[in-house]
């Protein structure tokens, strides 16, 4: 019998235990998860014969220590600042490891030890980082093997709701944390490549500078650039492409009206605002906009911001509460950023039956025997309810799969890995297929921003 | 004789040291001038005979203890961050200290001490901060003596070219630090009150929130708010006023076509441009705007930023040579903000017969006897010549004028101190008028942001 030490019992956790403890009496497994709050651990085990929950303090060494100890791989689901001292407690004991966050340099710190060892740590395996690795290598690596010259890159994922429980005019609710939703695009400029040109947007920019997706069975869409888009530009051996871009979804007109907030400095997380407690929804609007004795706060808006009266944006801030006396703020020495998801929560908030969605969505420019092609690959899952969501399904299964397959010596080459080779993927895309989660390729003409290179 | 040690001699202690030097054989002063350079510290002193010059490091405790001791008084001409050495060796040997700069609140945890040692360590008595406080306080003063209630105060400075020197068409030059105004208004919201509401203007939108001002015998200008407004409400008195507003000084027109830099990024500080060395401007311009196979630079930008084909902000932008393809940035490893200095030094750089300028405006709004009352005072002093400026003789002849004060005991109060006591501003200001440098007083229309109050 193996056992699998899950660390952290949160939302996302749900497919990924749901998966596992349906594998353990098969795959002969022990599934331990640990949490803060023994409750939660328990909720997720529901009793399962092949299940245990425990109460664990991550920054209580001993019992983190023994924990680790007990189990022959840990699966850590905490905040990914939390993962190193988990990560060190591995390399002590010798476990494998499996992260659905970002490789921190930290993390990347302990590849010799953990490949000396023979330790597989996998990161990036959840969604965005993970299923966008799998599946893009996965063409990139065709396209390559054709002979194909990659040209373009462009990466874009949502996580949106779905189409039936969509009934605001934002077309949006938050079906992930509010707080990186109102904060999105800041703290410096994006960076992408255009036709072997950098491009840099800046923050106040971001929302202006879209570009309209349509995505396979899903509809329309807008693209906004990412500030990361070339990060992963080496990883994926694509130092000589032309385009690289990588970006969120949104529905289409969101941006447009995302932009009011950004312009007025509403998304500021910055400073605090004077008397932000007792501050109506239209004092906070009216903040950012010059005084005046007898204009209302709505046309001060509209003149600042030059909206025009038939613009249907403007339904967008009516629904949202934005020039309401009556609501108060009720936040203490609030920043901005903080005020706006406090408005945003209460219209924005999932309502018991609602389900989310996930979108994501590829486009493979190349030059095959002097053709230019484009291959567009595109995804789309939506939640089965508040426990497996779509966000739980993607983030959770292709992490429960990964651990699966490292137990079972499937995936065994030793280090701090990011799941971008063909052994890794190309079973596990398999794998979530079965899961719903599956790619929708097509070709289209090539798109790239120079048709006079075609 | 009484000796004088003024540390730094850079282009703002030329009229400050001349006129100590002036006034040495009179007042029987001894005037050290101490820099890093010997050469700049002997081209101040020219050989008077009262005065001399030494090399110094300010970073050698045992040299900066050593000059310390030797004086009675110390005036700092440092960087601000180089005071508190200085400042703590002050206190050791017993010396009162002046400077031009922002009390820091390291230099403010003196205050005990130096009140005790019986010390005046006189601060903030250069141009802004320093005439600013004391020409305003002198009129908030009298206004509390005649019974008046302040109800509004907006300040403004700026340091700018002289009519005669204005040949460019933003009536712009670096009459001071390049880069300080490449970045001016970055790294938070603007917070001012207006009519008893807190406003807050982000930073992409400051260069479009300016107020048209007139200044007497000087014409009209335009004001854009500083971050810092409500500083010094409760230092002066006015923690219940309406209105409170503090600004910086441009030419009509300046700020708005400054905007299109801040939309296009060219103004962030916070990154490196790739292969920024190798750029043309027009390159530089471009990598802010969206790829386009045959569009122009030219009009990509008038689209993106909707300028229209008769603005006359075109012309700034041609006068700067953004879209020259053949000037190179020559920077390795630059931000967007070093990018642009370079940019606009080419063409921004004073020439050596150009003059400065300084202009002042401060508006007193009060009610006094139950009718609303305004006073706007204003300034403006140019320069004689690139070595006495405008601005270094508003910033030095305020520290030399409390200096001497200071020595003679006439300025006396201990303590780390800033010049808003009639006591100390009211002498300064009167000598002042002796170089030129005097406000000049009109009554207006009470010109509140609400009329229905009047």
């Amino acid at each position: 019998m193996k056992t699998i030490l899950i660390i952290g019992a949160g939302k996302s956790s749900s497919s990924l235990i749901s998966y596992l403890l349906n594998k353990s009496s098969q795959e002969n497994l022990h599934v331990i998860v640990a949490d803060l709050s023994l409750k939660d651990a328990q909720d997720k085990i529901n009793n399962h014969p092949n299940g245990s929950a425990i109460s664990l303090d991550i920054h209580n060494v001993e019992n983190r220590r023994k924990a680790v100890k007990s189990a022959d791989i840990i699966i850590s689901m905490l905040p990914a600042s939390l993962h190193l001292e988990v990560a060190k407690d591995c390399l002590t004991y010798g476990k494998h490891m499996v992260t659905a966050s970002y490789i921190s340099p930290s993390m990347q710190a302990l590849n010799d030890e953990v490949t000396a060892k023979g330790l597989v740590f996998m990161n990036e395996i959840g969604l965005d980082p993970g299923i966008d690795h799998m599946s893009a290598m996965q063409v990139i690596d065709r396209i390559r093997e054709q002979g194909g010259k990659m040209l373009l890159f462009e990466s874009f994922t949502g996580g949106l709701i779905a189409p039936e429980s969509d009934n605001n005019s934002w077309n949006y609710k938050f079906t992930w944390n509010p707080r990186n939703v109102v904060v999105a695009g800041q703290g410096g400029a994006a960076k992408f490549i255009q036709e072997g040109q950098y491009k840099y947007i800046p923050y106040h920019k971001l929302f202006r500078r879209t570009e309209i997706l349509n995505v396979e069975g899903f509809g329309k869409f807008e693209g906004l650039a990412n500030r990361d888009s070339l990060n992963y530009r080496s990883i994926y051996g694509l130092d000589d492409i032309l385009t690289l871009y990588r970006g969120t979804i949104r529905k289409v007109g969101f941006s447009r009206a995302w932009n009011v907030f950004v312009q007025l400095g509403m998304t500021d997380d910055s400073y605090v605002m004077e008397n932000s407690e007792n501050m109506s929804y239209r004092d906070f609007t009216n903040a950012f906009l010059a005084y005046h004795p007898t204009d209302s706060v709505e046309i001060k808006l509209r003149s600042y911001l030059k909206i025009e009266q038939d613009d249907t944006m403007w339904e967008k801030l009516l629904e949202l509460d934005l020039f309401n006396p009556n609501k108060k703020v009720g936040l203490k020495n609030a920043t901005p950023a903080q005020i706006l998801e406090k408005i945003l929560k209460d219209k924005w908030t999932l309502q018991p039956n609602d389900k989310d969605m996930i979108v994501m969505l590829h486009k493979f420019g190349y030059e095959l025997n002097g053709k230019k092609e484009q291959i567009e690959s595109s995804m789309g899952v939506i939640g089965d309810d508040q426990t497996y969501t779509a966000m739980a399904k993607t983030v959770g299964l292709p992490v429960a799969i990964a651990t699966l397959k490292i137990l079972k010596g499937e995936i065994n080459i030793p280090g701090v890995q990011l799941p971008i080779t063909k052994e890794v993927y190309t079973p596990i895309l398999k794998e979530l297929e079965e899961y719903g989660i599956h790619f929708k390729e097509k070709k289209v003409p090539y798109l790239g921003y120079n048709p006079e290179r075609i």
